[in-house]
């Protein structure tokens, strides 16, 4: 998009590989300067107005649904307080001590209490989902210790999970990825279509494999789910949103309970390495299709291109005059990347 | 890392250039091979193990906490059971319907039912986390219309929300890195040290504004909540865990609730936006010190680098030998990205 006059290997920088981006190029106007502050309004904007209608609809949506559950219990707590001899104010103590319990996992009820959620695999299943930054919060550190704990815990495992994590997407790259748009293009499809049908077909198999099956164990296996549910608690959880409102092996007197939260936590972790793979394949598609280069800020576009493309090291520590900034870079004559990290 | 001959502009594909990351180029010998599926093999191992750790540490932290509070709560039941001529059958039924109702936000108690967590403000706020992906699920929709358009919602809202994360980031690259960068070389430092006192500077920075301040203010706002339950809310929101057992602005009679909601979105936002910025920073500065490249799988991270470098579409349709796929291409000589997106 700017003008790239050649520049020597030396004095590339990181510093000025962005700072151009960021300073307008002498040939340049005030019109992208304009563009693209109007484009960041126009998002934040729209963000407000995406916030707001989601609230509407959520609130017109959830707020019957919500007075009738709210005056379903209190004539329920009116009817119990009727029929037994507890007062008000003690059976309102109770309740609260019960809560407070409830919110940390622990239940009153008679045959929820035979497990603990702090046994080796349920623990094992909280630390996932707390590495994994899904967190569903259906049990939750009740000890000052162990919300320390936590912090140093996902502090440390966050990011070792995103490097094994792409460290996997790298690798199924190829037979989900290189594999099939060479077999799409051998078979007579131009390059351009053929990464939409690859992207379309990717997202059937994810869908399939990731959403609708998983979906149909669930609802069969948990007794309270219907397939619905599945769908949701699949969507919620890959999106790594975790609400924590439908929570595999939590139902009383489930059957190999161990063995069915390490299934869950092997579908959570193969589960987000596809939608990795989705999503990386869907940056590719919208690159190739000029999405990007349409949605996105040009000069910041840019930014984030050279960046990628030019080692991050200044050479020499002369100072930066406005002009030097303002001269974009040849990006063919950049030393390569790869020699900067490895030489 | 592997030798990169010259290569012809026309030819160079996005396939090609992803192919021969996965191919052995021909003078590569399988000692990378072997080293890469050994770091990855390294990798899931370890991972595995820091979870059985995480669980372990867990365990032993939360269950005797566990154990006492279900104690206490068996107690507290039995003598509200003997005070009171309630059945024990009765009052089990009663709880099970409370709990029930709890899971959805909606509580028994007294004080709690004069807000609803529907209302614009709050379901604007759980509209957030859902978009964010925080998603505390201290509210979750009750229907199954809710549940479906929290899906929609989230497919269109969890991308967008990154896009303009993004734009606001780029934006803010240029008076939060590259400014300081420059500045600390101009006072003398080399590039290489004055990365990382800058990313010093940059978390701490991080640190007292978007942690330790606001902890303070929630521990002082929030009733119940330390000084240390601020800064784990801090810490498990801004690295979207979300797990929901602490929401600010949900204790009963707060004052100017809509208003607290709003600025905690605010905090949210413009947190994780700096989140995303030292993360950016951080992988700058790792790249720089050869931190990636000894972590990740060369193989791997060369296909990561040249596909950023790449056009991803293949010019021609000529079929790809495995003598094609395993020649590396020059990085200088391939056409720019830029010109391939707007040309």
């Amino acid at each position: 998009m700017f003008p790239q006059p050649s520049h020597g290997e030396e004095e590339s920088s990181y510093r000025e590989g962005v700072l151009r981006a960021d300073v307008i190029p002498e040939s340049a106007d005030m019109h992208f300067v304009g563009r693209s502050w109007l484009l960041l309004t126009g998002f934040i904007l729209f963000y407000v107005i995406y916030l707001l209608f989601g609230a509407l609809v959520f609130s017109s949506i959830e707020r019957p649904m919500e007075d009738r559950m709210r005056t379903e219990l209190k004539a329920l707590k009116q009817e119990f307080l009727n029929l037994s001899c507890v007062s008000d104010a003690s059976l309102e103590r109770f309740l609260l001590k019960v809560l407070a319990a409830n919110k940390y996992g622990v239940s009153v009820l008679r045959n929820a209490s035979t497990t603990s959620n702090w046994d080796l695999a349920s623990s094992m299943f909280f630390a996932n989902t707390l590495v994994t930054t899904v967190g569903y919060g259906h049990t939750t550190p009740l000890s000052d210790t162990g919300k320390a704990f936590s912090i140093l815990y996902a502090l440390i495992g966050v990011p070792f999970t995103m490097l094994v994590l792409t460290a996997c997407v790298q690798r199924i790259m190829f037979p989900l990825v290189l594999v099939p748009l060479g077999l799409l293009q051998r078979s007579g499809l131009e390059p351009r279509p053929a990464t939409i049908v690859h992207f379309l077909l990717l997202l059937i198999l994810l869908v399939m494999c990731f959403f609708v099956a998983p979906a149909a164990v669930f609802s069969a296996v948990e007794l309270s789910w219907s397939f619905l549910d599945g769908i949701y608690f699949c969507f919620i959880s890959l999106c790594t949103i975790g609400l924590g409102d439908f929570v595999p092996g939590t139902q009383p007197n489930q059957q190999y309970r161990s063995l069915y939260q390490v299934a869950v936590m092997v579908y959570l972790f193969v589960g987000l390495m596809m939608m990795f793979l989705l999503l990386r394949t869907f940056h590719k598609m919208a690159d190739l299709h000029g999405l990007t280069s349409f949605l996105q800020l040009p000069r910041c576009e840019e930014s984030d291109l050279e960046e990628d493309r030019e080692p991050i090291v200044e050479v020499g520590n002369k100072d930066l005059t406005e002009k030097e900034a303002t001269k974009p870079l040849e990006p063919g004559s950049q030393p390569s990347y790869n020699t900067m990290n490895t030489g």
